[in-house]
């Protein structure tokens, strides 16, 4: 049976207030604040922020919902235009404070049209600023392990779209070491929404592991210094090329709902490159390289 | 007569080596270093910059003179395509440490097609992380100065079109208190090249006034951090709707060079909005309301 708009909403805000509980609790000095928020055109949403945390410098898992008219800008891109759309999801994106933690983003929706036509979409991606090829396999392996058993999910094609998507023209490399990624499948709804489910678990289960194995790992102000500068790549990736970010802000989205991604502290040095033989060298010409396959 | 090509680059490269010298001096405790660099397409370069200066916490200036076929994105927006073009300007910002030290930012340029049509375009303008009345009215009236006499300056547009063109549409906010703006201006191209050096004076002297009045201004961790999140500001204005950087980035110009104007370190601060009746909430005012007039 097709479900319903009110079970995926549903299922969205659980995620939200589930993963604020749980990873509240990992960081343990810190919790998520509480912002709810109207579209003067229909529906809304919910924003949660964490700062100053214990682990997280920063974080935001964002949920709404919302309907109206398609926007032009929209209309253009999904072939459709003045007819009525539904549209929910949940985004969320964490800012470790330690620089051997990566940085982690999600984000699950669903997409209708008042003909009927209805899809879901969305993906995870971990951006680390130092390479620990144990966390990329974890992360990695808990992505593949989470299409098994999905006849939708295909993990090779999603991996590759992820690893397409977060890339960098202008600086020729990766945003970082990808995930999953997908968009607009339509096909079997039940079974779409039943792997976005399997999503929302993988979520937790492949980042906490992580952030447990790095949260106390000494660091300097040189290691700190070096997070800001990649922290850089990140917002250059989301506000020159990524679609969702220039959407929201070119509609007149909620500003601070959408921006609510960016990283708390952040460098621009001037052509600034690590020294050859350095762990800092090593991870750009990891993202500089062909992609690899981390999955164990 | 005409100005040749010759003698338009000559000038940036002239008034790069010029302001380089002169603001290192005003700062003197660093200085502009020298990177030369080369179009694959033809033509090329030299970006300058200055970092942990005493008064420049960053700071820019980049001249290019650059030639060969239109690219297609340029075509689309001059409408023209495939001919060949010469492209000549320079560019410049600057950052200052001390944040009652406004940023300010300037370019001009020239722009010519195979078939003989020329134009020039450019402006300077200031964005103050706190208000001084006196600097506004010192930058404004230096801008209008500069127009005086010149028959092809005409003040009271070129200042609307910078107030135009410097707003944040996503913020609801101009991102300073504007200057001048203006492009394609085509007739009388010796008329043109004339104000464009009378601007290449009005650059020094619009702003080094304000920062020796506010280099040595005392502050607090508490101002340096409103001027990195108002920093912030100014990274979302030129990812996003600058029209110089993302056709830069798209058409893959040097990264480096044109990602220079970056802040050195900036904050995303989710939702923060300064207390009623601060200078915070004062400046936040101005730039939300109507653009105003400063010239004396």
């Amino acid at each position: 049976m097709k479900p319903t708009r009110e079970t995926i909403e549903a299922y969205y805000r659980n995620l939200q207030s589930d993963l604020c509980d749980r990873l509240a609790r990992l960081d343990g000095a810190a919790s998520f604040g509480v912002d709810e928020w109207e579209r003067p055109e229909g529906g809304g949403g919910t924003t949660r922020v964490i700062s100053g945390g214990d682990v997280f410098e920063k974080g935001a898992i964002n949920v709404s919902a919302v309907h109206g008219p398609i926007p032009p800008e929209l209309g253009e891109d999904i072939g459709a235009s003045g007819e009525q759309f539904f549209a929910a999801g949940i985004s969320m994106i964490f800012h470790p404070r330690n620089p051997f933690a990566p940085t982690m983003h999600a984000n699950v929706r669903y997409f209708e049209i008042e003909d009927g036509s209805a899809w879901f979409g969305g993906g995870l991606d971990l951006t680390p600023y130092y390479l620990f090829e144990e966390d990329a396999e974890h992360f990695h392996s808990v992505c593949r392990r989470a299409c098994d058993g999905h006849a939708v999910a295909d993990y090779a094609a999603m991996k590759q779209a992820c690893d397409d998507y977060f890339f960098l023209p202008h600086r020729g490399e990766a945003r970082g070491i990808g995930g999953l990624f997908y968009d607009r499948h339509g096909d079997d709804l039940p079974g779409q929404f039943a792997f976005q489910q399997e999503l929302g678990d993988a979520l937790y289960n492949g980042y906490a592991p992580i952030l447990e194995r790095r949260r106390n790992t000494p660091f300097t102000e040189k290691h700190k210094r070096w997070q800001r500068v990649r922290r850089g790549r990140y917002v250059e990736f989301n506000l020159v090329w990524d679609r969702g970010t220039k959407f929201g802000l070119q509609t007149r989205g909620r500003t601070e709902s959408i921006l609510a991604s960016m990283p708390p502290e952040v460098s621009w040095e001037y052509a600034s490159a690590p020294e050859e033989g350095t762990p800092e060298a090593k991870l750009v010409d990891l993202l500089a390289g062909d992609p690899r396959d981390w999955a164990r």
